[in-house]
């Protein structure tokens, strides 16, 4: 009521912006250049576990939503150097929220598994 | 260093947790019953859009791991009702954050998706 955009609603746009940020490796690649400006390599490396193909599908996906900047340097050989935008940046702070979140109930969420399995055979 | 779990590591468990907070309608899920307890008809309502299957298996992982409480009341035709467990209303802060960045920042993206879609014909 009164709300512009409301993610439950099939067709509201926020929908299809909140599965951009729920997408498989999002948070991992907006997460890693918290710190730094990165090369794709370095990204690779930080983000542990992402396919090549992965991360190029990611990091176009942020750069098309405009959370990711990308700056093509014309040296030999290229230097390709990916950073966030300002808007990129403000999504930092809720994304910490979760990454904290996942990070510190680990034990609790394990122990619901663990729990599960012994009651389903 | 020093970290229990870091979620950039390949093989850290709270990369598990996080995917399974980020799956496709887990967020909707969880959102949805912050407001009250729910039978599956009515979350089924709530979050437009998803369908019986999917409803069906983000319930299942939600309880895999402890976030959701299922109860089921021994009447004619039988009740069962879904709720939060403590451990699932506390993600509920976290995932504010990320629906409200989503809701109050879909201009700016659709904006970015337009000048990409000219950028790039």
């Amino acid at each position: 009521m009164g709300k512009a955009y409301d993610i439950m609603a099939a067709t509201c746009p926020s929908r299809v912006v909140l599965n951009r940020i729920g997408a498989r490796w999002s948070i991992f690649v907006v997460t890693a250049l918290a710190e730094d400006t990165m090369r794709f390599t370095e990204l690779k490396q930080y983000v542990q576990g992402i396919t090549p193909k992965a991360l190029t599908e990611t990091l176009r996906a942020l750069e098309q939503d405009g959370l990711v900047l990308r700056e093509a340097y014309d040296e030999n050989p290229p230097r390709v150097e990916y950073r966030l935008s300002p808007l990129g940046r403000s999504l930092l702070v809720p994304l910490q929220g979760v990454r904290e979140w996942a990070e510190s109930h680990v034990p609790e969420i394990l122990d619901a598994q663990d729990r599960w399995d012994v009651r389903t055979p």
